[in-house]
């Protein structure tokens, strides 16, 4: 049996109300995976750069993993893959929806949306039930009324996703969010769904998925958990922004739009201090043995709210990125994100842009919002704003580089992005490997689609060609470290295991190739599911060249290449990029121009993406 | 000699600060004659469908026709070309500028703009001195100031065009205006400067224009301003929108976003209105013996202006259309308009789709504007707030169909528009022709590209194949009528005389391909420009279907295809578009799904055209 696979893709044209089942190509399966990997033979085969991403044509994936809902720990994964109107390229989120575990019990690996709907719809699916719904009723409705909604409607245990007013209004930083709290936040897949007036979609799956090795798998994942569960304890504890107060002492930590060095008040934002103020209770997605999700609530103040806690990201991005410290806050403003659905770091990034041009003086009307650095209230406001593409938010939620163009004035150098997607908050300058990751990732400046700094924080993987730890400040071996982790990551994303759990759990990477083979009844040793990994990763820069990406793309903002910060642990640290993108270059096997070379495509099994790009 | 071409192009890339002085290519000059259709081979061959609208290597075309200067009546034309923020298709727009007429005095029959300065910047031409200046201090002026202080540190004579602060701000909306208040309107032009941080281009030429046979000319000119004078006395009397009156009489004139047949107050936004009440003076275009232009002035009323007043199409679009008939709130909106930079027919859309979504209860926040349909302030506040994208007007400012789709709640139906282009001032349903041409023009819905009315108006040209008028109500020969049309165009505005002459003139079309060989000295029969004409519009055509443009796209909004109005003369009528359709593609050469057939291709000797689509 090929156990892990459901064997079936639906198929779902909304402009021609069309429902197909497709069979799953398990040739191309054993090439590319899941999740993203099939995703992106998929992209490129049907959307060519005459497809705008807002043009009903442009696809819109949902892709699980063959390990998603396998009951491999943290096997919950589920890809969304689109073009990006955010970007102009490749664009994909990933998140831990129930939902893609339903779907696979409903008989399916994934979803592809094609079209756009004449009026708003959601698609429900039971088991082989599947409908395009009117959702004229659900339309303007926040995220979470938006499930309340569906919910009374639908059989109990369906599980959903959906957008909300932000995706709706294709604000270009609008995200995806499932019915537990979970966000498929980057590259503007919302603003996707909304192009083709999707609202949602809700699954119901009482299917079994089946796995090949049950005797097998159950060793596997009582390694793996014994190997993680010491390793992740603060963030059980504390959550993923238990390493805020930490990466302030060590430079990680962005801080005023990465113009300062040194955040005194970094511990009023710090995870362990939201354990003792507002947190409720520990969420764990389905069959994470960590529980980093938070539950939080916030009483009598001007943020009152409760619901889903801020992770690392979001704390960073909505706090000290704007040199606010006001937990309470960001809490509140992290909410009215996930009510409206807009993305939490885009946002962070957009509104620190906007407070540094405001201190330039280029910022003439911000409708009565005060953009001093750190306000709290002019935080929770602006995220508000842009979720309803309303005054200076409908310019934010552009995405900083085209605001940039908007706003003018010299303001493209506060707009710290790579390929129009805003940084993540990890700090180039101190992990200098992280350069060549947010320069090169396919999706944009990105800390998960090659993740090198695992090394520089002493986290070795006896898979991996480097048996001792690199310096985050030197240039040494960071080109090949970063080819070989975008290589880890597309293997690790497509599979549909969360990479918090393998990275910050030290479990050997070799567990997803033994899981893989355990749960399909393939063997597949851990250099097939790395190759695998180089192959989905040249499907998507090739993606991205015909959408017309060259070498040009591959670069980070002057702030990073040119100036570095005057006090702290990173003081005058620049990203020396160049030096490290040509040892890059070669590894990954790309030519002057970054394009993939004809040779790389070939050795591969490429063959057809060559064919398109020569 | 060959009189007409100054022999150079001049080539700017703001990247590099590069600026070439290239041979003009005589060759395609007599296929492709100049201005647009010089454009579209330039085009064709240098954005590809990889090259977003705002992609600095986007090129920005400003053309002149061979006889733009040469002083054959109306011979003033400058053409503005580039790939359309607003529509992603051929974006074009037309105007009288004598910055054009300079141009060609300074030894240039064009320039191509391309790259992106990495600050505000604007181009002066002294003749053969060409330079990229510092703009920062223009940044944010309105156009009219913009003008100034540019005048202020140029010799006397310096004539320019610029954008306003909406084309800084990237609003699609946004257009290009000449120092005389002329406006290259629509498609978006302004934004593509704006995107390029191309704030103005001045020239001072002095050289002379040559004229190959100018006795010939001196007879043609004399000829023809005596057919066209006493055609056009209503227009010098009383402007463009001397037919204001008499078009809601027949059934011309748009009312209440197409949904009305009659307009009681249409009086008191007639140009006889005009020139009894707030007329100042008329203004003529170089070489011009009509003077259809106006000059002015609104005292004492909240709506005091001086300035350019509004042409028909404008009075219509911000008059009609919104059910406005307060003659100063159009002269004040106009202006407006004219300072921020944006396209009063697309302004003038977007208000009145605002309006009938407000009427739905679609817009929760319209920032304090009542949009209640005539209402006149409402017209002055929203053009503001469009220009400065600010509040509904970032979102207006996107063009009704983007609107919509951000509005959301069904009000695609409110979005009037062809390709994403919003319709101008003429009504389908009284000429089905220009249902067609609307339909199936290059750059989405124009009245410009291809003027069948003209047949239906009664006014009849001995070169063209029918010797009698067809009723605007019948769908006979529309197809054909369009496809001849849209040749003719494209062969008038290449050569750069202007359309409202010769058309309204009823200047035998012959005085065409007469002055173009009395000017260039080669001799060229009507029928071989109008072979030009077809070579242009295919070309255009094809630059559409690599942009990913379809037979599907080659359609009008349900509301003309299903929908009528109740009143009127035009009461129960819609367009029958399907069967005008079929006989239109087949005279146009183009396949079942709307490509150029190989076969017609080879047939205007455009191979290299046919290579890269098929």
């Amino acid at each position: 049996m090929i156990g892990g696979y459901a064997g079936k893709i639906l198929r779902i044209d909304l402009s021609r109300s069309k429902i197909l089942f497709e069979n799953l190509d398990y040739q191309l399966a054993r090439r590319f995976i899941g999740g993203e990997g099939y995703a992106a033979a998929i992209m490129f085969g049907e959307v060519g750069p005459d497809t705008g991403p807002f043009d009903p044509e442009n696809r819109l994936i949902f892709m699980t993993g063959p390990l998603t809902g396998s009951t491999v720990p943290c096997g919950n994964k589920l890809t969304v893959v689109s073009r990006s109107p955010l970007t102009g390229i490749w664009g994909e989120a990933l998140f831990s929806a129930s939902m893609g575990v339903d779907l696979k019990r409903a008989g399916f690996d994934g979803i592809v949306i094609q079209g756009r709907s004449e009026s708003p719809v959601y698609v429900s699916i039971n088991d082989a039930k599947v409908q395009i719904n009117n959702a004229e009723r659900l339309w303007g409705k926040d995220i979470f009324a938006t499930f309340d909604a569906i919910r009374e409607k639908s059989d109990n245990g369906t599980t959903m996703v959906c957008i909300g007013p932000a995706g709706e209004k294709l604000v270009k930083i609008a995200c995806i969010v499932s019915d537990e709290g979970r966000v498929a936040g980057r590259t503007g897949m919302g603003a996707v769904a909304g192009s083709k007036n999707l609202k949602a979609i809700a699954v119901r799956g009482t299917g079994k998925i089946g796995v090949a090795d049950e005797s097998r798998l159950k060793k596997i994942r009582e390694d793996a958990i014994k190997t993680a569960l010491p390793n992740t304890k603060a963030f059980r504890d504390n959550g993923t922004a238990a390493g805020v107060l930490a990466f302030e002492k060590t430079g990680n930590l962005p801080l005023k739009n990465w113009t300062r060095g040194t955040f005194p008040e970094a511990a009023k934002i710090d995870g362990a201090t939201m354990t003792q103020t507002i947190l409720v209770k520990r969420k764990a997605c389905f069959a994470c043995p960590i529980a980093c999700g938070r539950h939080v609530k916030v009483a009598g103040s001007p943020y009152a709210m409760e619901g889903p806690g801020p992770e690392y990201e979001t704390m960073a991005a909505l706090g000290s990125l704007c040199m606010n410290s006001n937990l309470e806050s960001i809490a509140k403003a992290n909410d009215i994100c996930n009510r409206l659905g807009i993305d939490t770091l885009s946002a962070g990034g957009a509104i620190a842009f906007a407070m540094e041009c405001h201190e330039h003086g280029l910022i003439a009307d911000s409708a009565g919002v005060d953009l001093e650095w750190g306000n709290p209230d002019a935080i929770v406001k602006m995220v508000e704003l842009i979720g309803k593409r309303e005054g200076l938010g409908a310019t934010l939620g552009e995405g900083v580089l085209s605001a940039a163009h908007i706003i003018g004035g010299g303001s493209e150098r506060f707009a710290i992005h790579a390929k129009g997607l805003s940084f993540p908050m990890h700090n180039p300058r101190k992990f200098k490997s992280m350069g060549v990751a947010y320069a090169t990732s396919n999706r944009g400046a990105c800390h998960n689609r090659g993740s090198p700094f695992m090394n520089e924080r002493g986290m070795l993987s006896p898979e991996l060609p480097w048996n001792r730890s690199y310096d985050g400040l030197s240039t040494e071996e960071k080109g090949r470290m970063t080819k070989v982790y975008q290589d880890v990551c597309c293997a690790m994303d497509s599979v549909g295991v969360c990479k918090f759990f393998v990275f910050w759990g030290r479990v050997p990477l070799k567990f997803l190739s033994d899981s893989y083979s355990a749960v399909t009844g393939w063997d597949m040793s851990f250099d097939e599911l790395l190759r695998a990994g180089e192959r989905i990763w040249l499907t998507q820069r090739s993606f991205n060249v015909r959408m017309g990406a060259t070498q040009e793309d591959d670069t980070l903002p002057k702030r990073f290449l040119e100036e570095s910060v005057d006090e702290g642990p990173v003081r005058g640290q620049i990203v020396e990029l160049e030096q490290m993108l040509g040892e890059y270059y070669r590894e990954r096997g790309l030519d002057a121009v970054g394009k993939p070379r004809k040779e790389k495509l070939f050795e591969l099994g490429l063959d057809s993406v060559a064919s398109v790009l020569y």
